[in-house]
C-alpha cells in the first residue's frame, strides 16, 4: 500500500447483487467507512471474546447513531455449532431486530460463517458485512458466499450460498493475529497458488523465501489482494459450486475429515489443509501423473510457511476413510479429490479408490 | 377434473429455476410420476405420524430402486422447531445422504416447511419435492419457497427461501383430511379471493354456498388450481417478499401474534387468520375507508366456511400487541398492517397505530 490511507476494492459480481471487498489499512478505525455499509436503524455485531477487546470499539463507535447490538461467543471450532446459533437468534430476537437490520460478523472464518448462516436464516435474510480479521478468513472465507456450522459428527454440514453486503479487510487487525493463526492462513494462499500457478505462485514463493511466514512482510497486502482475486474469479463463475468452484477445496477432503476425527480441538482449519495439501500432491503423482519434483515443491511451500504436512500416526486411516465417504464433495458415492497436473491446473478425479488412499495415507504419515 | 387420470400443470418461474405444479388426482398412486422427479440415487421422504399410514407406501414403491429412507416426525405446530429439524440432519448424516439426494416433503404446511428449509440448509442446499397433503398446504405452504421454522418466541422466525424442484397435489389426499383442518385451508381460500376479487371471488363465494365447507365438493379442483396461479403470480414478480409478495399476508400480522400467544396449540394457522383477516377487514374500515358492507362479506365468508371469526375475550390485547412488534411484516419500526381498499384492491399500510389496533381488537373479541 502507498500509504496508510489507501486501499484496493474488487467488486464480485453475484447472481443475488454485486458487492465490494475493500482491502487496506485503517479500514475499520475510518468511522465513515463502516457506518457506510449499514443501511438501516439497526445492526448486531457478532464476535468472540479475543477479538472484541481489540477491534469491537472500532465498530461501536462508528455505529453509535443507531441500535447497534453484540453478541459475544467463544472463540474456536468447537464453538461453530447449533448452540452459538441459536445465541444470535435469541439475541436479535429479544432485542427486536427487524428485517432491515444488519448483522456484521467481527472475527476469523469461524465467526464469519456462523454469522452469514444467522444472516441468511433470520427473518428469511437480512443485510451482511464481513469484517474479517484473521488472513484465513481475509484470504478465503470472508469472500464467496459460503455459510455454515458444523454438525456433531461433520464440518461444515449445515449452511447456504448467502452473499455478504460487503467485505472490509482491514490488514492491520493481522499485527494482533497469533502467528500460529497467522501460518494456518498461509495454507490457503499456498492452496490458491498451486491453483493459480504463474505469477501468483512465483509471488507466494518469493514471500515465503521473504519472511511471509511472520506476521507482516511488505509482500502481504499485495498477496492477499490478489489472492481475493483469485477466489472472486471462481465464484463468479460457479456461486452455487456445482463444477469449477470446487477446485478451491483442493485439499480440504482430508482437512476436513483430519479436523472431524479430532473434533476441531487439535488443529487450526489451516493446519489440516496444509495436511490435505500434501495428501493431494501424492494422490496426484499417483493419478495425474504430476511431477514427483512438485511434491517436495509443495512440500517446501509448507515448510517454509512452518504448517505441519505429515499426518501424525495415531490417526487412524479406517476412521479418516469412514468419515470421508460422508464427505460433501462425494457424488453418487464415488469419490472425489481435487488433484493438481500442474502448478495452475487442477481438476477433479472421481476416481480415487480405497486401496490407493490407503497406501497414500501410509506415506503422508510421520 | 374430466377424469380421474387427469391433471393440471402450471409452471413456477422462478429465479434459480422453473419448478411445475402439478395438480390432479391419482397423481402419487403413479409411481412413474413420482420417480420422474427424483434424480438421484438417494431420497429422504419427511413426514408426520398422521399422514405417514396414509400415503407413505405410495412414495416407498415408487422409489424402491434407489436408497430411499424415511424420518416420520410428530404432528403438530408445536413440533416445528430446532428439534425436529435436528432430527431431519442427524437422518440424512447417519444415512450418508449426499449432495445429490432428494428431500420429499409429505404432509401439510408444518412438514413442508421443515424439510424446505432442511432442504435449503443440508450441505448448503438438495433437491426438494413438495407433496402436499392438505387443503393450506396446497393452496398455500408448497408454493413459492418460503421455508422455515418457529422460534420459541416468534413464527416462522428462522427459515429461507428455497424453491422446490416440482410440487406434486394429490386432490385424492383431502378425502382423509379432518374437516377442521380442510376448513382451516379454505381461510387461505378466502385470503386469495380477497386478495384477487373479480371472478375467483365469485367462484369462491358461489363454491361457499354450494358445500364448499365440506371435505369434498365439485367446485373444489378448479379453485385449488386458481388459488395456485394468483400465489404464483405473487411469488414471480417478488419471490423475496420485497413489495408486492407482501400482500399475501393479508391476515396474517395479527394470526401470527394469535398463535404465538397460544403457544401454536390452541388454533390451527388457518384458524388464526381467519381471525386476522376479520380484524384486517375492520382495519380497513378505518384506514382504508373500505366499505363497512365488506365487512359483513368476510364474516358471512368465514362463517359459511365454519371458520371462526372473532377473537376470544381471554386473549390479552397487550401481550398480542407486544408480540406485532416483533413480527418480521415491521419496517424501521412502522407498524405494517395488509389491508383492503376494495375486493381485488389490498395495499401495504405502514401507518397503524396502537390505539386504534386496540379499538379493533375489542371490536373482534365476542
Amino acid at each position: 500500500m502507498a500509504n496508510s490511507n489507501s486501499y484496493q476494492e474488487l467488486v464480485i459480481h453475484a447472481s443475488s447483487h454485486d458487492y465490494p471487498v475493500i482491502i487496506g489499512s485503517n479500514i475499520i478505525s475510518n468511522p465513515q467507512r463502516v457506518r457506510h455499509y449499514v443501511t438501516g436503524k439497526q445492526a448486531m455485531i457478532v464476535t468472540n471474546h479475543t477479538v472484541a477487546p481489540l477491534y469491537l470499539h472500532y465498530l461501536q463507535s462508528a455505529l453509535d447513531d443507531i441500535q447497534c447490538d453484540v453478541v459475544i461467543l467463544n472463540d474456536g471450532e468447537p464453538f461453530k455449532n447449533q448452540q452459538s446459533l441459536g445465541l444470535i437468534y435469541d439475541h436479535l430476537i429479544a432485542k427486536h431486530h427487524h428485517r432491515d437490520t444488519t448483522l456484521i460478523a467481527l472475527g476469523g472464518g469461524i465467526i464469519g460463517d456462523m454469522t452469514g448462516f444467522a444472516a441468511a436464516t433470520y427473518q428469511r435474510g437480512v443485510r451482511f458485512l464481513q469484517v474479517p480479521t484473521t488472513l484465513l478468513a481475509q484470504v478465503d472465507a470472508s469472500i464467496g458466499g459460503k455459510t455454515a456450522i458444523n454438525h456433531q459428527h461433520a464440518k461444515n454440514m449445515i449452511g447456504s450460498f448467502y452473499q455478504p453486503s460487503a467485505v472490509l479487510m482491514d490488514l492491520n487487525t493481522l499485527k494482533t493475529l497469533p502467528l500460529r493463526e497467522f501460518r494456518a492462513g498461509l495454507a490457503e494462499i499456498i492452496k490458491c497458488a498451486l491453483l493459480e500457478g504463474g505469477v501468483f505462485f512465483n509471488q507466494v514463493y518469493d514471500g515465503l523465501n521473504n519472511g511471509l511466514d511472520s506476521n507482516f512482510c511488505d509482500d502481504l497486502p499485495a498477496i492477499i489482494a490478489a489472492c481475493c482475486q483469485v477466489k472472486a474469479r471462481y465464484v463468479q463463475v460457479d456461486e452455487r459450486e456445482s463444477g469449477i468452484r470446487a477446485l478451491l477445496n483442493l485439499g480440504h477432503t482430508i482437512a476436513h475429515a483430519l479436523e472431524t476425527y479430532t473434533h476441531y480441538e487439535r488443529w487450526l482449519h489451516g493446519e489440516a489443509v496444509a495436511m490435505g495439501l500434501y495428501c493431494a500432491a501424492l494422490l496426484s503423482c499417483h493419478y495425474a501423473q504430476m511431477d514427483r519434483r512438485y511434491v517436495h515443491l509443495i512440500d517446501e511451500l509448507l515448510t517454509r510457511a512452518k504448517l505441519p504436512s505429515r499426518i501424525p500416526k495415531d490417526i487412524v486411516f479406517e476412521e479418516i476413510y469412514s468419515l470421508l465417504l460422508q464427505d460433501k464433495k462425494i457424488k453418487n458415492d464415488a469419490m472425489r479429490f481435487i488433484l493438481i497436473k500442474a502448478l495452475g491446473d487442477c481438476y477433479i478425479e472421481e476416481q480415487v479408490t480405497k486401496a490407493v488412499l490407503r497406501d497414500i495415507f501410509q506415506e503422508a504419515t510421520e
